[in-house]
């Protein structure tokens, strides 16, 4: 009887592992729909003014990579974290939504901000972005507190993974709140502080 | 020979289901392009008309979270339900496909919502999002009788969480319809029945 | 050892399977993008003249409610047939590939007809809409054939249904076609006849 | 426990592959977006002149088809290789990632391209078209080092494709090079080329 639970609580956790796989991989993939094609009057068009315009979008292409990398790596703790999970019930479900809608939002901020970064709005326009991202980091620590309770862990969950992961994931919230503040400094130091975080988030990972 | 054909309707509704979770996900997702970023002359923009403008978007915002919970937990109950169904014939099929036709839908009224909220049209846009919920509540009555006939039914379906299912859902349709004659009074007050609404359906999931 | 090339040849199109899956839904969910919100002057947008504007999109629901199911009933019998099949081969890979490329292509035919059914260029929306489909059509002949060949089948694979499967679609092609040349008629009509198309391949599914 | 061991390995890959595919399958069929409804002044358009629109937009579908087989196929290779791999570690999850950022990125070179390929523009067009996939190409190359080290292989990974696999990829990067400089020359030259290397590769796919 006691695998027919497991099997059970496995299968469970599956689903929803299936249904935030297919929100993450779509959010990360509608990213590249903010590069705009650069519009200009297409009979003087030249592969001149067509290069440098493809060039100004830097901003852009930045704002792009920085958010692949930081939902992808969500995606690879998510996944990690529920690897120790084996039943599911209403709260984790819940904490689970919250936590792929506010993924599902991410293309949006990084739009505003490949829009105004090379503006007199960058400040705002990165703040916006970096506090988006203090609400996701909320919402996986909501999410991680959700997944992590006695009653719904697997037999062989990892004392030590989740230890390591609630600290790890307790740094999040404030050190983007960091990162919005750093935006009424400088928009780039702000985004800075971002791509720092992901990379940090990358190494934490373990196998 | 009992086990194979349980296994093989399981193997049934496995395909429905991965196919409806892969449109769920993606209709669910597909909600942030209705975000638009703020248009407004680059170069004289300022963090203070940046920010005035992504605040101005709270009709968005509040459409998206409305219609991101109200769809995410409808996924929830067909999983729910389908985990008590083993075998699919066309019928269930076709109940399904028009179910998830409507899900599909659902970003364009939320567009309209958004686009709409604060302009002397609200009413009516309120009463387009609504009544698009009306539509799609009557489609999953339909769905709900597609699925749960004896025929379909798992061995160890619960015909509690089947009564309760028929019970809590049939309020769908009428609940929507108030939602909608509500918006001819007041845009704001269809929201928010529609807001309880979910709120509601989601205190009804039993883990 | 018989077991173990039956196992191995079912997860081969398992993968297939699970890739056209989420292309199917993809595309399908995708054709809601289409629809346009109503842009007016938003301060002088009334309920009165939003309500009709959207009214004025029937064509644009339409074409999505044909699109949909079309693709929607192509899918079920994408599945169906490759129940019937246990061997993959870089054959079957590319006439599947082919019969992907065309199945993204639709929510593209949907919006040109939707944009001009109303306009004296609708002739030529709806024959571009239902050409499409001969293409589609002829690419899904051509899946049946890469996927119904002697040493591919499953063991289990029913020749009724193989049968009855080839004489269906055999119609396909021609069907479409004659929906084309319809439109050169009058494009309701063209519309009509992809609308019973439609409905008569869903009544063709069995279970 | 081995077969314990080469379980877990298994489940690992299967996962990445699964979210891998979610990406690949989304990318391809995000490419249709790039084909815009040809815009004419509603009421004075005529089917003649709908039909001359459309056909106009030759270098889309060019576009359109070249980038759709062109990841299609990749996404054959990257099945094919993983299904000699059992295991996983940071640093495959890494380069997978990075070829999926660029995967991601296809739709707007694609796009770009499709826009200016009648311009002035047109080289440049195609040298950012083909220069992207020097960076996919190079990206792909990679991930097969990444894939192919002796302690993630599986037990039955066949020596004779790994030895295929990096001797036919290792000329992508410079094949794709080549396409790139020859857009300098001319813009269909670089885009025959890139068709000429789908081609190439969907030959060289076993099964």
């Amino acid at each position: 009887m006691q695998t027919q639970i497991e099997s059970q609580g496995e299968k469970e956790t599956g689903r929803l592992e299936a249904f935030s796989d297919g929100v993450f991989a779509i959010a990360i993939t509608l990213l590249v729909l903010e590069l705009k094609v650069p519009s200009m009057p297409l009979a003087g068009a030249t592969s001149a003014s067509l290069a440098k315009a493809l060039f100004q979008l830097w901003p852009s292409y930045l704002a792009l990579v920085t958010s692949f990398f930081t939902v992808l790596i969500m995606w690879m703790h998510h996944h990690a974290i529920l690897r120790n999970v084996h039943r599911t019930d209403s709260r984790l479900h819940f904490s689970n939504g919250c936590l792929l809608l506010l993924i599902t939002f991410v293309p949006y901020p990084t739009s505003v901000l490949a829009a105004y970064l090379q503006t007199p709005a960058a400040k705002m326009a990165a703040a916006f972005y970096a506090g988006s991202f203090v609400l996701v980091a909320i919402s996986f620590s909501i999410f991680i507190y959700g997944a992590f309770r006695p009653h719904l862990l697997s037999k062989n969950a990892s004392a030590k993974f989740i230890e390591a992961t609630h600290r790890s994931y307790r740094m999040g919230p404030p050190l983007y709140l960091l990162a919005t503040l750093a935006a009424f400094v400088d928009a780039r130091l702000s985004l800075g502080i971002c791509t720092v975080l992901w990379i940090y988030w990358a190494a934490v990972i373990r196998g």
